[in-house]
């Protein structure tokens, strides 16, 4: 993610013209297409080398499944189904890249055998520079259709699907996509809003009160915090709680719905690992720590490779 | 395309499973995925800096520009219609990236409009590197389906759909996709194989009869040599006739029919500029020059600018 990267977006969205084919345009997790039987998902997400990984650390394989994990956590965050995916990449020139490439779709396939995905087609280039990853994803959406980020309302609940903070000390590169988990949750309740937690929990969640039209107040002791955030934590001389509420690409959903339902899931909790954090209020952004109220900044952390 | 790109290929070709979900996989045009209702098209093409353009002679919007007519190509090498496009951006960090980001957007919208597709989706990056652009296109099927590079017979008329050579005087920058011609042709007669002409001539041509398992026997005085291919090789030393044959990037569409078909085409000529330029065999790929008959090596330039 670039810096900027919002009001690019915004800008881009002001020139793009309604369209009869697109259910849903740029902005959200994936873009809905409409289509005979089930709407067409679609998404991609670009890695770089120096930013999203250390090539010479975690190898071509790695890079591979990160690429194709990240893109089906944005499917998971449409509550889709993944279909077929195609890859491309720009090699360094040079005597390696052939095992390169071939150590990078080896990662790929791991992970859409993984999760049923076929890889269909794609382009490989050269160049005098570092190595770029560029993956886009196809899904169908499934139950009642795509999960946006815009449906949150004042009173809904908000739940992420696992504890939080601190990926970059490995967790970032190979993270598991949460599809199972939203297919699951949208067949068992109707959601409202939802996104993956790649920019940080406050940044995405922000993310949804934009594109929503609402607030939120979460409580600093009901948000659920990864062990890689206490030893991050130990090492930054931040707080745990600032980690899990800042730190990306943890991949876990972050997501929206009525009181009812929201109920109705911390009753039967169709998945192990759901965390309440907070509830949709009119407007602002709020966090709650040892009962006094303060106002929660959306930033996230860049994709810094430590 | 990166030196053995087509020997990963076909590595990858041997790893992928079949797939009821996939119609096609990588090494044609397009994938093309099983869909009620028409198929769906998905193509991608990643363009570099320094390789594919050079952007400070350019400009952001030419480079905009060539990332989505080069998959509009791909779409029209299927006699597909195009839907929807996603971008993938990585931008040199630094105070000009947003107004690059801008100006290639211009140049993506520019061609999108001219075409009816939507953009939907993509992801923005900076890095401390050049310039790199990933465009993938989804599109639908016309008419009975899209062609294969795979279906071309001995006795098959060959055709290409304009003037050949010397684009990267410049042309190379501004194709135009022949998405109504691959449409019309496809509606108007049955259509065995087809790709576009991105590697040159000869090299795509090649593509068609290793898919198709036949050869090919072309005749030198039928090409048609684009005014260009005459400029370059006036500087090259080359003729323009090799120009014609092996330069890339043309983005004009070579394609095989039956004899019948062929016939009917030459009779009704339904789109302007089409030429005959030889007929499929069984094997081999051979050049007919002043009556004698010469192998013709499938080799392509790489996309070297000059």
């Amino acid at each position: 993610m670039a810096a900027g990267e919002f009001e690019f977006i915004r800008w881009l969205r002001g020139r793009i013209p309604p369209d009869s084919r697109v259910v849903l345009g740029p902005g959200d997790d994936c873009a809905v297409l409409a289509r005979p039987g089930s709407d067409v998902l679609i998404t991609t997400d670009v890695l770089t080398e120096g930013v999203d990984f250390r090539l010479a650390e975690v190898g071509g394989r790695a890079v591979g499944r990160k690429a194709m994990a990240v893109n089906l956590s944005d499917i998971a965050a449409m509550a889709g189904r993944p279909t077929a995916a195609v890859v491309g990449l720009v090699l360094p020139a040079g005597p390696g890249s052939r095992a390169l490439a071939e150590d990078i779709f080896l990662g790929i396939e791991e992970v859409a055998k993984q999760f049923d995905v076929a890889v269909v087609g794609g382009d490989t280039n050269a160049w005098d520079g570092g190595l770029v990853i560029s993956v886009s994803v196809m899904g169908e959406t499934t139950g009642t259709g795509a999960v946006p980020r815009s449906g949150a309302k004042p009173g809904d609940w908000i739940f992420v699907t696992g504890p939080l903070g601190g990926s970059i000390l490995g967790r970032h590169l190979n993270p598991t996509p949460r599809i199972e988990a939203a297919r699951l949750l949208h067949q068992f309740v109707r959601l409202t809003a939802m996104a993956d937690i790649s920019d940080g929990l406050a940044a995405d969640l922000n993310h949804i009160l934009e594109e929503s039209g609402c607030g939120a107040e979460l409580v600093a002791e009901a948000i659920p915090i990864h062990a890689d955030a206490v030893r991050l934590g130990a090492r930054t001389q931040r707080s745990a709680l600032d980690h899990a509420l800042h730190d990306g690409e943890d991949f876990e959903l972050v997501f929206t719905l009525s009181p009812e339902g929201g109920e109705k899931l911390s009753k039967e909790m169709p998945w192990p690992g759901l965390f309440k954090i907070g509830d949709c209020t009119k407007s602002g952004l709020t966090l709650i720590e040892k009962g006094a109220s303060r106002a929660l900044q959306p930033r996230g952390w860049s994709h810094e490779v430590v």
